[in-house]
């Protein structure tokens, strides 16, 4: 079996063992609520008739492969995946309002559909859901969960800060664009690593690994979704082309374009100083920042980062049956079209 | 010394122990979150100017006095006085955007000053904060809190769901309000008023008799809060005249006239069909509410759960002497203007 198949199989095998717990804690809702969560998980359409089911739910298979990694079976994981595609639906909603998103995944926003207040108040319930679902546990190692889900949580909405302070700045610098990324989208693919592991009471290097090999996993994820919202086929990513750029996201590229040349940093910072970017003036920019070599720099940074995260996986206390797991869902999230 | 003043009293000591470790936990955020949220609980004003600080501090008054009752120093309620804390602000926070409130306290809401997408984010950010500050306790006890707060959030945000879906109806009766009142208002009451007690590992019954406790005196507190919201000096309450009957609030009061006759319920439906009430229109329906009998039956019921609060109080286990400053503390909230 190919590479890919073998990875879209332990995500499929993951959902299977997921969903039905995701599906009972989601009933427990406030039926507005319930219904407008199941709409944005992919369950059900805004009529309520049943939907494919929406998302790949990479963070639900880590946080099992996490706990098999360490030698429990995969179901003591099921609480942290709940939990941690819980709280990354909150962020989602969240998100999508402050960043005034109306589509995801070729569909209207919750908040386009149901309302800005409603939007709100499901991305609390999902939040509340999410810690309710690991505190249930009533254990040390439920609790040791618990504490690392909500540490990364605060670490994720500092980053959405962080995003919303750079909305205002013309600049932005390698740096400051790649701890961005580590807090908005490494913080939680980290904890969704290590969270079944910490519930199997797996031993700190185990889980300490585990915990890096995610970290790196959301670093080159972050790259190559900065390359796809430049470059990507608008009817796979589900975004309009260019649109990071139309409402001049300061992403990787666009940094690694701003530090290689001073004539480029100097044209795009004069682009980003007005209203949203036009059709010609993304084309412009695109072509700016691949001249640059930013789009080079910025898929070998998502190379680095998938290395350092597999190489962390070569720890002792993992079995290395799961980590070639981990290590195959890893290069398909990282390698979507690179 | 006269009751108000040891109330007042009460609430001043708590202020004084809780505040540094609230601020402590502020610092943690990031510096534009902390700022809106320093400004929301009125420690700064809005140029970053310190202020008197806002809020009589009646939770956290309530977690430190619940770990005192049952003999523990009050020092052992300080974090569940501050994760209630967090908890009340995210949901004040959060609903003044979902009731689109520009003012409250006689000051800009955040949403109003910051933007409706710094506001959820600070929401958001206090949400997990308190749930940190108790997970961080690493104790037994501390999950047991985080348990209960977790549970309480999620009843408080179903019951703004309820609120919300409300909105639409024409009709109200007093069951439906008082559910709703329990949920929104009564729910983290009464997890205040255990939260400290369940810190200090006080006996289930103690906890239990706590809880009830919160729970009744949030029915009074809410039922006193809709009588000011429309009888009330606008001066002291820092909303304008009439607000929440100009908004078509369904308050108790509204539940108490369309239950009293049929006549004053078909009125006040027709008014309620069409859009915001206007002066004149407001003027009509306190009367009608009053001449109904609803603002009696409402301030009788302020009372009676008030008096159910206190009887709870009553129970084996408890310290009489704590009890006395909660039941003071109680009457000084529930009995504001009435």
């Amino acid at each position: 079996m190919e590479r890919v198949a073998i990875a879209t199989d332990v995500l499929k095998r993951a959902k299977r063992l997921v969903d039905p717990a995701l599906v009972a804690r989601l009933a427990t809702l406030h039926p507005d609520l319930r219904r407008a969560a199941e709409y944005h998980l992919g369950y059900v359409e805004a009529d309520g008739t049943p939907a494919a089911g929406a998302g790949k739910g990479v963070r639900p298979a880590l946080a099992l492969l996490s706990a098999e990694a360490v030698g429990a079976p995969a179901e003591v994981g099921v609480p942290g995946a709940v939990a941690v595609e819980l709280m990354h639906d909150f962020s989602l909603l969240h998100d999508d309002i402050i960043d005034g998103d109306q589509q995801r995944r070729h569909r209207p926003t919750v908040w386009a559909l149901f309302g800005i207040g409603q939007a709100i108040l499901v991305g609390d319930a999902l939040q509340t859901l999410a810690h309710q679902v690991l505190l249930d546990q009533r254990t040390d190692a439920g609790l040791a969960a618990g504490h690392r889900l909500a540490a990364a949580v605060a670490v994720m909405i500092a980053g959405q800060a962080d995003d919303m302070a750079l909305e205002s700045e013309e600049r932005v610098g390698v740096d400051e664009c790649e701890r961005m990324a580590a807090a908005k989208t490494g913080a939680l693919l980290s904890c969704a690593a290590a969270l079944g592991a910490e519930l199997a009471g797996g031993d700190a290097q185990a889980v300490a690994a585990l915990a890096d090999f995610g970290a790196h996993v959301g670093l080159s994820f972050q790259a190559v979704d900065d390359v796809l919202g430049i470059w990507g086929d608008s009817s796979v990513t589900g975004k309009p082309v260019g649109s990071d750029l139309a409402s001049k996201k300061k992403t990787l590229p666009v940094a690694f374009a701003m530090a290689a040349s001073s004539d480029t940093a100097r044209e795009l910072q004069a682009m980003f100083r007005n209203g949203n970017l036009d059709e010609a003036a993304v084309r412009r920019a695109t072509d700016l920042i691949e001249r640059a070599g930013a789009r080079d720099a910025t898929e070998a940074f998502a190379r680095a980062h998938l290395n350092t995260a597999l190489a962390a996986l070569d720890t002792d206390g993992l079995d290395p049956r799961v980590t070639g797991q981990l290590r195959l869902v890893a290069e398909y999230v990282c390698e979507r079209q690179l």
